[in-house]
C-alpha cells in the first residue's frame, strides 16, 4: 500500500492544551506522525510519496469560504491583537439562546465563532500544516481514483471534528470529507466513510448529513460519556435526502474487541448494502487500551483484525489518519490495520 | 442607602483564568467585593446588612432545575473524576449542527453542556458563594418591597451572563434576574432592568426575552467587538409577548461619557415610558477607562452623573453588583453611582 506524507505538519506544534482544568503538554503532537511514518517504513508497508500541490478548490467544496479565509489569517490577526507569545485560543461559544447569524469582527470574537472547543490552539504554522494534511489526503485519493486498491493518507493535524465552518478537537480542515468530496467530483457515484476513531466524527457527519451520495458510518465512544458530547447518538440517521445515510454506533467506556467487532460487522454490512464505488476510513487508533485520553480496550492484534474485516468488502479504500495519542504504539496500531487490510485483500 | 453583603463570596476564588491564550491570575477576585465594601463604609453610604436565609424557590423561578442540581454537585463530581488539584473547567460547547436535547452523564460533558465559556472555573465553594450572592440580591430586593427607595446588593460572583440553564462570564446564578422575578412575585406589575455593565447581559436578556412584564435595557460594548459576541445587537427587541420589551445599545470601543450619556438618556426614556413599579440596575463599572479587560473611557465623575440620571426617574431602585476589574477603583466608581443617585433623589 502506498502512503502519502508531508513534513509540513511540524509547523503545527501547540505549546500546551487545556485538559481536566490544567494546561498540559499537547496530546496532539508532531511525534505522532513521526512514529506513524517510522512504522510504515519499518513494516515495509510500501513506498512513501510526498503530497502534491493542490489549490483551495477541493477544500472549498467542503468548507465555508469565510471559515477558510479566517483560518488563513487568524494567526496574523491574533498577533496584531495579543502578540506572538501564546497560541491563539477562543474563550466562549454561541450556545442556546445565542445568535449564529452575525460574525464578530475582532479576532477573539472570530475564534469563538469559528470553533467549538477550548483545546485546539492556532499558531503560526497551523494553516500551512492543515492545508498540507488536506493535500496528503487528496494525493492519496488521487492514487485510488487512478486505480490503486488502497492508499494511506498520513494526515496530521487530523480532520474529522472540523465541520463546514468550525474547528475543534485538534482538527481544522476535514481531510476525510475533502477526500470523499474529491472522489465524488472525480466521478464516483457513491462514497462511504467509516469512522473508527474513538471520538465521534461530528464534523464529517454534519458535512454530509443531508446527502445520500456519501454514507457516513461511525463507531465511537458514547456521546453521553465522551467528547464531543453533542453528536453521535444512534438516532441520528441523516436528514432530508440524507435520511438513512448516517449510522452511529455509540459504545460505552470499557468496550473491548468482542463488543467492538459486533458493531464493526454491522457497520460493514450497511456499507456493503450501500455498494459504494470507494470507501474512506477515518482511521483513529485511540480505541487502544493504553490511549491516555480514551476508554476503550482494543489491543494490538485487534487492529490487524479490523483491517482484515474492512478488506473483505473488496472496495477501493482510502485510509485517512485521525486520532491516537498513545504515541509509542500509534504507529504499530495504525500500520496493523493497514497490514491486516493488505493480508486479507 | 442600605447595602447588603455576605462574606461567603470568599469561597469562590479561582486559581487562574484563561485569557488571551494564557492562564493568568483571575480578574474576578474576592478583593473586588472587599474594595466595594470598604468604599461603602468609607463613604458612609449607609448601614451594611447581612444576607437573609432564603431557600431555592426564588432561584428556581429563574433557573432550570437540572442546571441548579448540576451546580450543586458539579465540584463533587469533578473531584471524583479528576481530583481536587485544579478548578473544574469545561472543554467544548454545542455550537452549530450540534444537539442540545441530550444532557451528557459525565461531569466533563455536563460542564460543557451547562456553560458557554472557558473562563469561569468551578471550585469547592462556588455553589456556596453563588447562592450567597443570590441571597444578597434577594435581601436587598426585600428592603425595597418593604418600602425603601433604593438598596445596594453587593453581589459577588456577578450574575448577568448566567442564563436559565448555563453559566459563564464569571456568572453562575443571575442575581439581577432572580431579584426582578422576586419583585414580580411580591406584587410588582412591571419591573425594568437597566444593565450598565460593559458586557452585554446575555443571560438576563434571554431569561426575559419573551415576556412583557420585565423590560430589559442594556448599554454595552458592541458584540461585533466584545464578549459575549453572540447577543446584544440593536435588532434584538424581544419575541412573542416580549416583543418591544428589550432594548440594546451596543457601543464601540473608545466610547466616552459623551457618547455613553446619549445612550443612557435614550435608555432611561424607554424605562420611563414603561412606567415600572421598580427598577433593577445591573451595576458593572468595567466601563471605566482603566479597566484591564474593557475598552470604554468613562471616568470617576461620570459614575456620579450616571447615578444622578438614574435617580431622576424617581423609581424605587435596586442596584445589583456585576462586573468591574480595575480593582483599586471599583469601590470608588460603584459607590459614586450610588452617591450620585442619593444626591439626585
Amino acid at each position: 500500500m502506498l502512503t502519502v506524507y508531508s513534513d509540513a505538519h511540524h509547523a503545527h506544534h501547540a505549546q500546551f492544551e487545556l485538559i481536566d482544568g490544567k494546561l498540559v503538554p499537547p496530546f496532539e503532537h508532531p511525534r505522532r506522525a513521526e512514529m506513524l511514518l517510522a512504522q510504515v517504513q519499518q513494516a515495509n508497508l510500501g513506498e512513501v510519496l510526498p503530497a502534491k500541490a493542490v489549490g483551495l478548490e477541493p477544500i472549498l467544496r467542503v468548507h465555508d469560504p469565510g471559515y477558510v479565509a479566517f483560518l488563513q489569517t487568524a494567526w496574523q490577526e491574533w498577533v496584531a491583537a495579543h502578540g506572538d507569545e501564546t497560541d491563539a485560543l477562543p474563550l466562549n461559544w454561541a450556545t442556546r439562546t445565542m445568535r449564529h447569524d452575525r460574525i464578530p469582527e475582532t479576532i477573539d470574537g472570530k475564534l469563538s465563532y469559528y470553533s467549538f472547543d477550548a483545546g485546539t490552539p492556532i499558531m503560526a504554522g497551523t494553516w500551512h500544516a492543515a492545508t498540507a494534511a488536506a493535500r496528503v489526503a487528496l494525493t492519496a485519493q488521487q492514487l485510488i481514483t487512478d486505480g490503486a486498491a488502497a492508499a494511506f493518507g498520513l494526515c496530521r493535524p487530523p480532520g474529522h471534528h472540523a465541520a463546514r465552518d468550525f474547528y475543534g478537537g485538534y482538527c481544522f480542515l476535514n481531510n476525510a470529507a475533502i477526500a470523499a468530496q474529491a472522489f465524488r467530483d472525480a466521478g464516483a457515484a457513491r462514497v462511504a466513510i467509516l469512522d473508527v476513531d474513538y471520538h465521534h466524527g461530528n464534523g464529517t457527519q454534519a458535512i454530509f448529513y443531508d446527502r445520500s451520495d456519501v454514507l457516513f458510518v461511525s463507531i465511537h465512544g458514547h456521546p453521553k460519556q465522551e467528547y464531543p458530547y453533542f453528536l453521535g447518538y444512534e438516532d441520528e440517521r441523516g436528514s432530508g435526502a440524507g435520511e438513512g445515510y448516517t449510522y452511529n454506533y455509540p459504545l460505552l467506556w470499557g468496550t473491548d474487541w468482542g463488543m467492538y467487532e459486533e458493531a464493526l460487522t454491522d457497520a460493514l454490512q450497511h456499507i456493503q448494502r450501500y455498494a459504494p464505488d470507494v470507501m474512506v476510513i477515518s482511521l483513529g487508533v485511540d480505541t487502544f487500551e493504553k490511549d491516555p485520553i480514551s476508554k476503550f480496550r482494543l489491543r494490538g492484534a485487534d487492529y490487524h483484525r479490523m483491517g482484515a474485516a474492512i478488506a473483505r468488502l473488496g472496495i477501493p479504500t482510502l485510509f485517512v489518519m485521525e486520532g491516537g495519542y498513545a504515541v509509542e504504539e500509534i504507529g504499530v496500531n495504525a500500520v496493523n490495520v493497514l497490514l491486516g487490510f493488505e493480508a486479507a485483500s
